[in-house]
């Protein structure tokens, strides 16, 4: 469903009461509305509980905020690929820079995410932690650097060379591969900050508060998407 | 609803495929009915992802497989204490042997339960964590001997002493308090082991594999049930 | 060769250059100087690569800033307790908040250290852990609010509850055991804040920054040694 | 000191009894001795106590087995660049698969060995994550399946397949940089073994039980080292 070589944006639900349970379902609705109105890809990754849910109500794709590498079994408290598969979950974020894994683990979980069909995007906190995610081949990689996350900073303003260095890297590294689509986040909350990603050459963007602690959700992904939308054909051009 | 000085039988579900998404659905409405028809708690502790249908469906105490010590916000593939107790989730297991956490974690994630209402099992690996959680007072705690966990070799047969030197430490640190329910587990299959570990002390049993992976779920927690229910009247008596 | 039923200050000396290498060296025998010439019990804790030289050097109690609870064997990057030992320590810190560790592993740690013949103290970060941790039964308990850790601003005066409330329910755990010593830390600078933390009903203090960052760490330990001295006779009268 | 071009016997010492302490000197000396006679380059790796000792005693280069990624400061237990540094230490192991990481941890510790001036050989249990490793551009890579280690089984017969692939992937990866040495270990025993590995296209082997354990560690490192300097020439005719 997802298309890896158009643009999209990933709204990280994160665990904020603004985007649990009821709240949660009516975020992924707003989401829906804006992709489909604009055409613009948006991924929501609501919180563990909240998948099963959105999952069914929603036709956009989403994503879980992380994924173990682990077989079914006797794991507990774990995150299985079957059950959030089962689920209606398309992908799974992996690494976020809130639930750091051991490398051997980040790359367990992209063979698995592949192995059972899901999207994997890993993501990394600088351009060559990037490198070495774009090592293992996930489908998607995302760079956000930590200091900015939150911050309402745009890492598209505030550090443009993190991202062009990310992007010159990873695609140094899977040029073989044909690319890899490369996301940024942290502190992205205008739509300016998105256009200026694309512009600097990511796939989109990965936001949380900008969207989940907004006043008006809805509006703003309306706004994220339409720049994207403008951005796109300006590139075309 | 949990009654904490009655016996209960906690069921969990860990990340087998037997209880993962619609089959975790039928696994609960088999412990709910059994609980039904004989009367005795049974807890069920599906994986996170199936939380929320099976609350919805069945009327048995649901209780999640783990609990992070965090409050809302900027966390992301974490287990937040609001979302699961919107979703119908009354308790959680905390410190589970598969999902082991640090002491300030587990000290965190029971003041956090019971900040937001919800009952804490906290598990151990033998007599002396058992007696350093209980320091903690969670609402129960649980006793399982790692090396015995999906073996088939009842803790209650193998090693009772395991089980009485717990709950002798156990009741020396919360005699202030009035008790504390002291759950055991690993390798419990057989209804006689159910018996004996409640004629050793405990409050019940938790048990995984030895349901999930069973033939006919539903008969062999109508017979753990009715061996709780039996062993009840006899110590009545 | 340590007494625990004493008075004692325990110098962690983290991972400071002032106190690595050969200035690790001077630091300890500062506090030999200082112990030698009060009386007062002085335990100097350096990083694991100096342990060797300075136990060698020295003839106060010598402890290591951590233990791995592992046997001989293929482990890599661990502490091993036979390996301390041989190297002329005498104990370890256990969890301290800057390395702290899950629930099993504090209870593996302090077994191996009694077993090796080594002193355990491990640390906690509030009253309730600290609890926790003296059902454990190590040779000492050291309470220390990480808020405060670093900051200049004593414990013993900040927050004199947290040590009081702490030493009421190590007592209560350990009574059978006729007391466990609690020392306290974070914060401490000054002597009257060592003599405060013993009014407290505390047997020590565990300072790192205070000593290992003073102009004249010297003088600042036999300030020290000084008002545990003054305060112990005291209370003796 | 340690040529980075030219084969290389990496001795780990890890936890073992018969590497701990004085017999860790002596096996320290064992290999100078067997590195002093063939010419070839032999490099010792004991644990964090042993080290100091040993880097003066001997004139082969001394790695530690973990490095973390931290500056001088409040840190307990962890191991600071600048200690291993002035003990004599000249390079660390970084993610050893007894000693894993996170992704973020390994690329700052990479960075940090060459801000300090140490080596790094950073450890990889498989070709995709040997490729990740190269992205992050440490001195040397280590490929060690963690199924074989201690085995005796040799990933250079058992596996070649392994060796072969991460050599392949960790040179595409690093191409613009002129090449990474690449280790291989797990399993080691024999000359043959070594041979084997270098054949393969490694430059040399990480071994630990292999040598620790064995009655005579002198004759195994000798023939080693014979082993690799025949390979050598006939690579060079």
């Amino acid at each position: 469903m997802l298309k890896l070589n158009e643009p999209m944006i990933v709204v990280n639900f994160k665990t904020y009461l603004e985007s649990t349970g009821k709240k949660a379902l009516e975020l992924a609705k707003h989401a829906e509305k804006a992709s489909k109105e604009t055409g613009v890809q948006i991924i929501v990754v609501p919180q563990f509980v909240d998948l099963a849910k959105i999952a069914e109500a929603v036709e956009i794709p989403v994503f879980a905020q992380h994924l173990d590498p682990i077989k079914p079994g006797n794991s507990t408290g774990h995150i299985l690929a079957e059950a959030i598969k089962e689920a209606g979950v398309v992908g799974a974020l992996i690494n976020h820079s809130e639930r750091q894994l051991r490398l051997i683990d980040i790359e367990a979980a992209v063979e698995l995410a592949k192995e059972k069909g899901l999207l994997s995007c890993v993501c990394a906190n600088n351009p060559a932690t990037s490198a070495a995610v774009a090592a293992l081949k996930p489908d998607i990689t995302s760079i956000e650097p930590p200091e900015l996350i939150g911050t309402g900073i745009p890492v598209s303003k505030a550090k443009p060379e993190i991202i062009t260095n990310t992007i010159t890297l990873v695609h140094q590294i899977t040029q073989a591969k044909g690319g890899m689509p490369v996301l940024c986040g942290a502190g992205i909350s205008q739509a300016e900050d998105v256009a200026m990603a694309l512009k600097l050459g990511t796939q989109g963007i990965l936001v949380a508060s900008g969207i989940v602690k907004a006043k008006d959700p809805y509006s703003i992904l309306h706004a994220f998407a339409n720049a994207t939308q403008q951005q796109q054909k300006e590139e075309e051009t």
